[in-house]
């Protein structure tokens, strides 16, 4: 997002088969909803296809990439860090002090999103353990409005570059257009 | 949710094995974020099973069922119907209308959340047809958004009832207590 420092999404563990399509959705999600970036496990590489795919086709920028051992790209972060779980303090009253920490500073704000077992280092190198309700539901809703509050709205009207085709709004059926090569 | 009318999604179409887990996060995302009651076609008894497994142990009240054609609740409901889309308006646009549409009558809404073939008499039958973005994402983060939006985030203070256990929201690690009986 421009006038906002980098917001990285790190996805942690993938069963392929099993996590194919939730993986590939937080990807998706964090795309649209206006992170920078998102990084997979090296064995999602279905999800990373498919965040490139969308990306040539819908605009950018926006990049996906696999990395080994996402747990030591959060352990060697150095900028603030944002593991949402179940588990921790509700989304509404820390939202502002993450929104103004980040944007006070330069550094890259990290996402980390869970999967079956997070290991409880990840707790301990968050800053914030961040819960949307703490409800079981969907890691993917939660990023979903995690990401939504962060920007407090603003990703919903970014403008996207190097589409090759965009959906035109409508109150019914759909319209897409090619977008023009200047 | 309390002081607002009822809020039912409805899920179109889940192709067993292939959706098990997107269908499943849809109606834990409903409860979650504020829904009384979830609708899934009747092949879908896996996400039935787990949205009254958690409402059993995290608390209610929300409703989970099942019926043999999902299309035909959206054609005879009476009620408002906002169904989500990439192709439609922008909800930050839509938003205000149908919170104040709903809150201003006693109709219950539909949410309606599609899956792969959506026919276009859902676009038609709808009152209003919302994108959360016109970006491809994911239904679950569509409908989070949704809802943190229509609740206008009055649905994460919420309370619920004849839970057997809570979360307690903590910086740090994981707490889980049971709820006693009174």
């Amino acid at each position: 997002m421009e006038q906002f420092p980098e917001v990285v999404v790190c996805r942690l563990g993938h069963r392929p088969g099993r996590d194919d399509r939730m993986t590939t959705h937080v990807g998706l999600t964090a795309r649209a909803l206006g992170a920078d970036r998102v990084i997979f496990p090296d064995n999602a590489t279905d999800a990373v296809e498919t965040a490139e795919d969308i990306t040539d086709r819908f605009g950018g920028p926006f990049f996906a990439e696999l990395v080994e051992k996402p747990a030591a790209v959060v352990r060697n972060w150095e900028g603030p860090i944002a593991h949402l779980t179940m588990y921790g303090e509700p989304v509404q009253t820390v939202e502002s002090e993450i929104r103004s920490t980040v944007t006070e500073g330069d550094d890259p704000l990290l996402v980390v999103v869970g999967a079956e077992k997070v290991p409880f280092e990840m707790y301990e190198q968050a800053d914030w353990n961040v819960a949307v309700t703490n409800q079981p539901h969907s890691e993917i809703a939660g990023l979903a409005v995690f990401l939504d509050r962060l920007f407090d709205g603003d990703e919903l009207d970014r403008e996207w570059v190097d589409a090759s085709r965009r959906v035109v709004p409508k109150e019914t059926g759909k319209l897409v257009l090619p977008v023009s090569e200047e």
